[in-house]
């Protein structure tokens, strides 16, 4: 059974505390966090320490902190022959500055606590700097998931930018939807059976298919009119997404 | 059993057209379009014509047609005492020029002849320039739907502009992710549960709190290693929505 230690209590950390507790193939010896008031919860069910002279012997180290304190963190890693692994989408394999095999465990998801999540139905993108390192990580990634991406460091770095688009911009539209419907009381749950069409379309047709609206087709009365009821940001936001669609089409027409 | 003649050969017009067919408590009993041919397959389950002369008398006429020829073909249906409708979410009511009572009957939903519908579900928004003309309409419109919204021109034209943000601005913001991924040989697919998780995170929470993300947290080292791989109009579009993201969350913390 692969024994592991995982550092971290953010939300990444929290679920996959929750989901190694539970299996029978991975052992969660032991949770490690700055603070030991975030993890006090766990243990009854595991060791839990704030002390990183005090991490037990593991085969693999899970680093799950904020990017900015990764480098740091591993430093104090020094097992040369156990796997360090951070789980960050930004941030290089070579970050990791422990004396040890390194590699990373990336999932393009978004988490939250109050949310369960299915491991099983996440693809899971890992990287190792040794075949050693590899191997054992491979095997590892299965007991998560079945969709196993061998992914590069420039090459996940990429996949977070696109999961910027897919999820933190496309919310920040439906943020912009809801305060324009609220201007005239319109219950943002109205345009629910929408959103989700959105989204489902993508099963049947492509992205550059499923392309519909003002935009695409050049309808510069409806265009107009809809920009007369914006304003500031909103309005650069219509104006420049209706140029990149209209740019998108325009040329293969 | 309320007689339906319904206008036009579209997306929605095709849905609507076996919607009611099937229905057991509407009764279409024509459909007309401009070109015969689009609609001849239907002749063996109702009555068709390119000659709005020779239009049946139902109680309500359904306009589904391009917003710009709404007022054109409206301007030849002389039923004083019937019900004419369009289904355009950009159009006002006052733009039908028909010598009838005039209504709107509005789905806020993306059509796709693929994709099979289910009207139940979707929501349905009605408005009518008389009361008699409302009370046929409301009528009707539950035999849709269970969701009907009393929603007047104005409102409607918003929900319109909400629904290019939530649907046009959205797609394209999935193209451009989807761009992105090319360039690195990464399958597109492997951001579909990211994107799922994006819609469901909204049955639990509103879309001001489940914003995440770089530009949210002001981290302005990935902001600027993610501009880095950008080009063009990806660029202007992730410092416009960056910085419509922070302006939202800055002034509020």
């Amino acid at each position: 059974m692969v024994k592991v230690v995982l550092l971290g209590a953010g939300n990444l950390a929290y679920h996959l505390t929750h989901h190694m507790l539970n299996s029978t193939t991975i052992q969660l010896i032991q949770v490690y966090n700055r603070s030991i008031e975030k993890i006090e919860y766990l243990k009854n069910d595991v060791s839990i320490t704030n002390n990183l002279n005090q991490l037990k012997e593991a085969d693999i180290y899970i680093i799950c902190v904020s990017d900015a304190v990764i480098s740091e963190l591993s430093s104090h890693l020094n097992f040369p022959t156990k796997l360090v692994v951070h789980t960050s989408g930004a941030t290089s394999v070579n970050d990791l500055k422990s004396n040890s095999e390194k590699g990373v465990l990336y999932f393009p998801q978004s988490f939250s606590k109050d949310k369960k999540i299915d491991f099983n139905t996440l693809p899971v993108c890992i990287e190792s700097t040794s075949k050693n390192g590899f191997s054992l990580l491979k095997n590892f990634s299965k007991e998560f998931s079945k969709n196993t991406y061998l992914i590069n460091s420039d090459q996940r770095k990429t996949i977070h930018l696109a999961a910027v688009f897919v999820n933190n911009f496309v919310n920040h539209l439906f943020y912009n939807a809801e305060q324009i419907c609220n201007k005239q009381a319109i219950p943002f749950e109205i345009l629910q059976p929408l959103i989700m069409e959105t989204v489902t379309k993508l099963e049947k047709i492509s992205v550059y298919d499923a392309q519909t609206g003002p935009a695409k087709r050049n309808d510069t009365n409806t265009i107009n009119n809809h920009k007369a009821l914006l304003t500031n940001t909103q309005l650069e936001i219509y104006t420049l997404l209706t140029k990149s669609i209209q740019e998108t089409y325009g040329k293969k027409l």
